[in-house]
């Protein structure tokens, strides 16, 4: 892509809304803009790590097995009445009554639905160990939205439903999950704890929360040095009191320490709670109708861009790990009206894009420092300038964003030396 | 994919619900479940092919120098408001008033966001022409939803919105999602009739629909051997009464043909109608504040499918072309228990996949008729069938769903024969 045929408004100052450091950074770096309280618009960048994020994860569930549907965002109250959750979603849930007078909701996760739709097709022992997912979008509405796409009242997530024969199965389906979603988060260079969590809402025996250790978490973890690790709220349902820094590891004794973290990824044990409440059964290999085994994980998806950007920033902006940045590289002649260094940059952008590296060449006619501080603020993982300066020793600068080192590779091998420099990263 | 491991529930009955071939034959195949009045779950097949569909949208978009973007579906009822099109939108538009009494919508369409979104963000002559596109999900109470996906009140739409300094580059600006427009349904071998259309209550200056000619369509189209081709509502419109079959053609006088047509796209010039409601305006080069000139464009996306299926089905199945199919090639051995069968389709396959032709194998130990009739009924491009009877003779039998030419192949060379089969039906 060339700069000027892009649509990227940066903006020079914080905008005062942003209390944290990702939501200052989407909004300064043009990934989103707000449209109402708790609901954003997507601009290009944005929509472009999205859209990398979701191939991260589809790969990824694709590669465990699972097999991607789209479920809707319409559902019928009645669902949820039969699931005995109608009530318990509170206010949370969006409802509304259709032009018929029928009670509808914006489905907030989708067991009922899931569960609905496989009670007329998993009819044999034959058809399971099964995972159903998709990457679609939420509604909740939020009493309290806040930091930008954090907390917002319309997100993408990933969910995914397992259904087994047993119990047996579904902790066969469950760890293969718990490893799917570590995968999944080390390509993203999330530092992800998983923790114990409390199954709230979603009821079931047992249940993981992948965490990310942040200053602005809106969740509290409790650790020890010999393992344990959970949620403050599964520690203190655990331990029957409350439970802080400093009390004793249920498993251990030592005294616990207790860290702020913002959930990226929640996967529960539902067992037979939802399959019995909407009849579906299956024929087991004995001939006897059994109920099937459920389990779901979710992983916040539009969630991880400001995850991965708390964690992954500076003063001057974004550092983005190169398998979900807007792009790769940014290549940038810092004056375009010296025409040597302006086609030197369009023949390396023509030969990275050529090489399948996602370049884009910033052809602005603006001051130099403006573009470099662009490209800082965005936060592409290589930056490679061109000047007058450069082309003199027939060379180009390349800068790693994440480390700020800086080197110098001839021009004429540039196009082939750049890949590889990229694929680490990635 | 194995056959085994993937869900394909396909039905050997016709659904009573179901009223045309393209409802039915979703059905049948595996593509659709109904959740309730109007509002479909996609299964992994149905998605597969959206997938698919996507990819070839997003594909011709960005060619043509379109960005994607992801606009909410909440939306304010006050931007509405502000737009004119509260009232005019009626009981179609979901409405419901969120916790804290603020009433919301959810979008049927995004005409409204998107100039919010841009009248911060382009202010200079410099930053046009511009067209921002989106794939995303659209909701509308259907007063009769019908037809499985083809009239549903929740559906995948892509909807793109180009701003222009002035009507001449409005007008490049639409003649260039027009022939994109060709390109995209060209691809999915659909055979659009562009027409002169209504603006209804998008408004604006001039607009063209996307039809495709079918028994069961509820739209009706005026045509003449002139060239001349309308929608009926625009003709009876620019007509001043009503125009049916033999009315004679405005353009050259001859008695008009009048025959249905499903819409898969429609393209509007906006003109400043929503630029000027919303204070999107930008600084010309000759220093004045101008509204920005608007045009709008939307393919059904979902929408697709159907009315793919209604143009390419015979009575065994659907016949999908190749760009769009859930698979492109099915192997059918057919009988796993025969070892060497077996083995040979599961070389076939890896060697398949290998080369990068999208392959499923249809290991099912299963009657070799059911497995035949299930290949007609999805209507992958091309089967081959591996059995006792072709490797006598060294052979596979590969059969061509559209045209139903069968021919045989070495089995030795298969491998390398089938892609470049493959490749032009794509």
């Amino acid at each position: 892509m060339r700069w000027t045929q892009a649509h990227i408004p940066t903006l020079r100052e914080d905008p005062v809304e942003a209390e944290v450091a990702s939501h200052r950074l989407m909004l300064r770096a043009g990934l989103i803009r707000k449209l109402s309280s708790g609901v954003y618009s997507y601009l290009p960048l944005g929509q472009r790590v999205l859209l990398k994020v979701i191939a991260v994860i589809r790969e990824a569930m694709n590669a465990a097995g699972a097999q991607e549907v789209l479920l809707p965002a319409l559902q019928p109250e009645e669902l949820w009445k039969r699931s005995g959750r109608a009530e318990a979603m509170g206010q949370e849930m969006i409802r509304f009554k259709d032009r018929h007078g029928k009670l509808m909701v914006l489905g907030p996760t989708h067991e009922e639905v899931i569960t609905n739709l496989v009670a007329g097709e998993l009819r044999s022992y034959r058809q399971l160990p099964i995972n159903l997912y998709q990457i679609q979008t939420k509604f909740r509405d939020e009493p309290r939205p806040r930091f930008g796409v954090i907390r917002s009242s319309e997100f993408l997530m990933k969910d995914a439903y397992s259904f087994d024969r047993d119990t047996a199965g579904l902790d066969r389906s469950y760890q293969a999950m718990y490893e799917t979603y570590e995968a999944i988060f080390r390509r993203c260079d999330l530092p992800v704890l998983p923790v114990l969590a409390d199954t709230g809402v979603m009821g079931g025996s047992d249940s993981h929360e992948f965490m990310v250790p942040a200053a602005h978490g809106e969740d509290e973890v409790v650790r020890c040095a010999c393992g344990y690790a959970a949620s403050r709220e599964r520690a203190v349902k655990t331990a029957g009191r409350d439970v802080g820094a400093g009390a004793p590891c249920p498993q251990c004794g030592k005294p616990l320490a207790l860290e702020p973290a913002i959930e990226v990824g929640h996967i529960f044990k539902l067992g037979a709670k939802y399959t019995q409440a909407l009849g579906a059964t299956f024929l087991d290999e004995d001939g006897a109708q059994k109920p099937l085994i459920m389990g779901c994980y979710g992983i916040g998806v539009s969630r991880i861009l400001p995850t991965v950007i708390e964690t992954h920033h500076d003063d001057a902006g974004i550092q983005w790990p190169a398998a979900i940045a807007p792009y790769t590289v940014d290549i940038v002649p810092l004056n375009v009206q010296h025409t040597p260094s302006f086609d030197a940059a369009q023949s390396l952008y023509q030969a990275l894009r050529a090489a399948g590296v996602d370049a884009i060449l910033d052809d602005r006619d603006d001051r130099a420092g403006v573009k470099l501080k662009d490209a800082d603020l965005i936060g592409f993982p290589i930056r490679v300038v061109i000047s007058e300066k450069t082309l003199a020793q027939s060379q180009v600068e390349v800068k790693i964003r994440a480390t700020g080192q800086t080197s110098f590779l001839p021009l004429a091998s540039a196009a082939a030396s750049l890949p590889p420099l990229v694929s680490p990263l990635a």
